[in-house]
């Protein structure tokens, strides 16, 4: 499946994949391993649906776990170059900020997962681990943290 | 060491492995490593001892712990078949619910560490981390992250 | 870049690395990745700066992130004997024990990352997440997981 025809027909564009916040990378390829920063529902410098679950609605936090998949998948092709490379999404951390006794993470984090589905397809499948927190960065609602697996890099074919 | 024969020596069964809880594998294989999707204390689709430390006691989040631990062997025998290519246990994040000013994270945790200790003997040696959520998915008191290392799978013997 | 020449030049003593809080290790190596349990801001057995951020302060938050931070290099140097075979720091997760709406954690994160860049130049070059916690072991304001990759061993020269 070519990733960018399938980002087209979803009407999807993805976005300038967001600046670190201070002094890291936001991503690291070490080996077969794509490692991500976290990932904030950010657009324009600005967060969307700031605040906590509870406070937002789930409604509000699906949009902001969508909206930090979306800058996932912007990292991942910026340390690419192109999609060819990635094997798998390998894991998808999602912290929520949320007061005490919430408990709609699935639901939540559903709005990420689904949209890694309908881009990447088989290549979106993730396991997934989800939190409740205090606060997150920006005063976030939601934050991905995402892992990747690459392919080996193609060997020079041999006789080349 | 055989796995299954210490299960029964033990007098443990291991429990069905629990659905994912939304658009997500419960375990990926990618290369050396097998990433766990995170695990509930949860067995016959009910969480055991739900709540946070600080109301609820640490011996019950214990136990809540040592069910997670479970729920995690089961998870990678379910992934790998058998237990032969487990290389050993990489890294277990412990997630709990708690009341602000509870911090006996560690007590709780071992109920896992040991259990995988118990069962898994030297292949249990895992690096761990300790966090105090708002809240985890279905009200339970613990969430654990496991990751494991992978032997190589053995390459087929020259001349065959 | 010579890592203890770059410490003496700082005049920073890496301290003795903390032991592991229960039945878990201090850092495990599989393959090519070297994870690290939780680095708590412990010194001399103590936490330096215990408590929540926004009710300690920022400035004493980024102290102890330093000091997770050192105390993460202690345990890589003692994991790998010398700093030969690592090849860069992968990810650092930061966990900030905070009040709800205390927003300051990259600048907290910092004074880890920094110390990073300082020490370990190039080699440090880090995937960052943050997050805002309840709680943390030891009642510590901060808490570091970090994983880093390595160098191949060297292979046995050709003809020795």
């Amino acid at each position: 499946m070519d990733v960018e025809a399938r980002l087209k027909e979803l009407g999807l564009a993805l976005p300038e994949p967001p600046a670190a916040l201070g002094d890291y990378r936001p991503w690291v390829i070490a080996g077969p391993l794509l490692v991500l920063s976290g990932q904030l529902p950010v657009t324009g410098g600005r967060v969307l649906h700031p605040g906590r679950l509870g406070e937002i609605s789930d409604e509000q936090g699906r949009a902001a776990a969508r909206l930090c998949a979306l800058n996932a998948l912007a990292q991942i092709r910026s340390a690419l170059g192109d999609w060819d490379r990635l094997e798998t999404i390998l894991r998808v951390e999602g912290h929520i900020a949320c007061v005490p006794g919430w408990t709609g993470h699935p639901g939540v984090l559903n709005g990420a997962s689904e949209l890694l589905q309908e881009v990447l397809g088989p290549r979106a499948g993730h396991a997934r681990a989800a939190f409740g927190q205090v606060s997150l960065p920006m005063n976030a609602a939601v934050e991905l943290v995402v892992t990747a697996a690459l392919r080996e890099e193609p060997a020079t074919p041999p006789g080349s």
